[in-house]
């Protein structure tokens, strides 16, 4: 399949009217072809009618019919074969086992959410049924469904150029829950965002469903992006990416008339816990899979291990050594693109020059471009706390190791984060219940997710997985972009009173 | 028990420092003593840290201990017995059936959360078990389930004075999700308030809760009423009043650092439409209940019907007439406030100066203060497509009728509407079908709740119930204020990855 470079709005393809955009394969430098014209403003309202055009009879469905045409996407997205996988690698430096690995989500989760729609259960049926004697007043049948809000704009991201972009979790669950979806594409991975839209594209075609089921846009987030959050058509918002680009559509959102939701997954530096028995009992152990973990991707991971808190000592540091020597054994790595190689070497500098932060081991570097050198660096818990800038998060492979006086003082470092995807607690079995008790429900307050010895990095695709978390983690912490209850997002009851069987949803009758 | 006009900020009472408010009977003009001084700033934080402070005990509470302090609120809101119902009669206007009725339901949604904490489906929990032997990789246990979002800001709403004031619906179901609740009382109904507030103040004391749990504070919306909404603290909204309101307070917890929820019940003119079938049927008693409906409270329930769409035609003549003939012998009703009664005016006097819009009957008129003399009118689709000023909510007894010239015109007239709490569909066993299905997919997008044969107001507290719908209607189409799906307002999901049984939540053990 070539790349055209072309929008795909509906079942036409079509070229943007603005500034080109041009891949850059991250680890030569070297442009990569074809431009790609950024959308005007015509293609998004073209779009956006389209989409508006097909919601009612896509939302009206039979399951059966939108299972299959999730897991047709599915089977497109696979017949691409390796041109989308060698695409993806050149746009994206990342490696080809993770590009596979990533295809495989990506396809697991359009059947998990076919499977979804199937079972039914994310339309919370409920029935109230009639009870024509009861006194003062009789109760007439009410009945309650889940259908789907509306079309949603889909913001591609760059860290997961299938998994959490065109195909991704937000497109998959957003189409299962009846929405139709316009994708605006990271302009970092244009090439195989083209790609899988022609696989949907064509799964829309060969399914028989109305175009404007979906449409793939190019173009820059302030003009294209800002234009689909702020068209009325559009009622809510899937993004991940940095807090500026998620707070910048959440000011839009909140400014239209009719205000929609926004889903952003922004910002997050995931704390981790080293209790004292753990240091006691493994800490060269931990040493080695914490920088495992945070060398993950380059560390551009939204749940990489940029934090770790425990209580200095003997044990702490015996962590400190084995992470070091784990470290600077690693190669670097090539980061996404230009961009965030030089917002990452900010964030380094940043960190390391901050008062009272000392280095503590770095990788390997490297001559290449956007090499990512990761860095190891500690301070102590009354350097951290206070220093704001300390809590930013550094997008890519960099952990602060903070050395609290006491248990206590590790509550007051946890106190001054913000709202975070994931928090990690290492323990052994000898470890004090009361203080584990009240860590887990400190950092139920501030996190999605808790993990028990282990990290945030690899995050399942199953019914219990939150990805999510308070903000600026996310800009909806009642939710969850990772997982079946995504499809949540996308959904609104209403109730049917006393409504004839015939004129009810199946689900309801 | 005496009302003293004093807040009631955890355990404790103080008077406010700022401007008085006074109650006035509206049936009477009288003003009602004593003042209300308005809580400032400190106060503001006295009553958001009492609450910080009770979040984590309460939240952790039994499900058994939640309930039943549930229980105790509801028992002690009875316990008030005649003299809340007076001071409700004297503050509001509305008649004694009335106020007993809303204290029954008050005290039934309270019992109904109690049963819902106790039942604990609410924390949706979820178990995905471990799978070691996985390929390509393991999986482990992840578990999921729901929790408090913290400290919540309710609003006492002016139209229900019990039912959605201090012990409402926002109240119980954010008390029931594990939220402390600091209320802003409603100006028209200070003194009910105070004596509700006592009956939960000597409920958190007798079940022996952190004092934090509930706070009262008197005050205007734009001084206490902001600063809550602003406070860090403060984790989400509950507000039932006018889209002006509502949009402020939005616009508030938009731009607070950390944006969030608030749910907002604004405005609906709720769309009643008369197929030709059950016209040709029934046209005279559909015109009685109707004006039954519009008069129920004056007209001052967010569900009053006010908006009426059909075919023009003999059918329509046969309704008007009955609805015009049952008006005209109606008595004028006593409306909540001179505010509301003067808003009512001027609404009257918008829509019946409109172009086309031509009167049918008024209810009767009286001399006294504050009366609601009910009004009907009607208007040609032609005259009132396009015209915006006749889609926005007049708060009191009002029904505009808009006569269509055929079936497709109604569906134009239903697309000028924004959002609405409720639609209604008037049908008979003879109507086309298809007509029938087009409305109902075209009502699912607009409304929260569908009707047949009945009208909006009566809102059924029960698991099925949606009292919602698409902006302006309510802030978040994805929610409900009545029914147990309203305690989904006030929760969110944390997932436990790999956590050992001792330290799971109970749910999930």
């Amino acid at each position: 399949m070539n790349i055209t470079g072309q929008l795909l709005i509906g079942a036409t393809e079509e070229p943007g009217t603005q500034n080109p955009i041009f891949a850059v394969n991250p680890a030569t430098g070297t442009r990569l072809e074809p431009a790609f014209l950024g959308g005007d403003e015509a293609q998004v309202e073209k779009a956006c009618a389209l989409a508006e055009a097909a919601f009612g009879p896509y939302r009206n469905l039979p399951a059966e019919a939108r299972a299959r045409f999730l897991e047709t996407c599915a089977d497109n997205v696979l017949d691409l074969g390796d041109a989308l996988v060698e695409r993806a690698m050149a746009e994206t430096g990342l490696p080809r086992a993770r590009i596979e690995g990533e295809r495989w989500r990506t396809v697991g989760q359009l059947r998990l959410f076919a499977q979804v729609v199937r079972d039914g259960d994310y339309q919370d049926a409920r029935i109230d049924p009639a009870l024509p004697d009861r006194e003062p007043l009789p109760r007439l049948d009410h009945r309650y469904r889940k259908l789907a809000l509306g079309p949603v704009a889909v913001f591609g991201a760059s860290n997961f150029p299938l998994a959490f972009s065109v195909a991704g979790g937000d497109t998959a669950s957003a189409l299962a829950a009846g929405c139709p979806v316009i994708v605006k594409a990271h302009s970092s991975h244009p090439g195989t965002a083209e790609l899988v839209g022609r696989a949907i594209q064509a799964a829309v075609a060969s399914c028989g469903l109305p175009e404007g089921v979906f449409s793939l846009l190019f173009g820059s987030g302030r003009q294209v992006g800002a234009s689909l959050v702020a068209h009325p058509v559009i009622k809510a918002v899937g993004f991940t990416g940095s807090q500026a680009g998620g707070t910048a559509l959440m000011a839009i959102a909140a400014k239209r008339r009719e205000p929609i939701p926004v889903y952003a997954e922004m910002s997050s530096i995931n704390p981790v816990f080293l209790l004292p028995e753990a240091l006691v009992e493994r800490a060269e152990a931990i040493g080695e899979a914490h920088v495992a973990s945070m060398l993950m991707g380059a560390g551009q991971f939204c749940t990489s291990p940029g934090l770790v808190i425990a209580v200095k000592g003997e044990g702490l540091d015996r962590y400190l050594a084995s992470a070091a020597a784990t470290l600077e054994q690693a190669p670097s790595q090539t980061m996404l693109s230009p961009g965030i190689h030089a917002a990452y070497l900010d964030g380094v500098q940043r960190v390391s020059s901050a008062k009272g932060v000392q280095p503590v081991a770095r990788s390997q570097s490297a001559e290449g471009s956007c090499q990512c050198q990761g860095g190891l660096y500690k301070v102590a818990a009354n350097d951290f706390i206070g220093n704001e800038q300390l809590v930013e998060e550094v997008f890519g492979s960099l952990s602060l190791v903070v050395e609290c006086e006491n248990a206590d003082q590790m509550f007051d470092v946890l106190a001054q984060l913000e709202g975070q995807l994931t928090g990690a607690i290492h323990a052994a079995e000898g470890e004090n219940p009361a203080l584990v008790s009240r860590l887990i429900a400190a950092l139920e307050l501030k996190v999605g997710r808790i993990i028990w010895n282990g990290f945030g990095t690899g995050v399942e695709v199953c019914h219990a997985m939150v990805h999510g978390g308070p903000f600026p983690a996310t800009s909806d912490s009642r939710t969850t972009s990772v997982g079946s209850a995504a499809i949540e997002r996308f959904l609104r009851p209403v109730c049917y009173q006393n409504m004839p069987t015939q004129f009810l949803p199946s689900a309801l009758r």
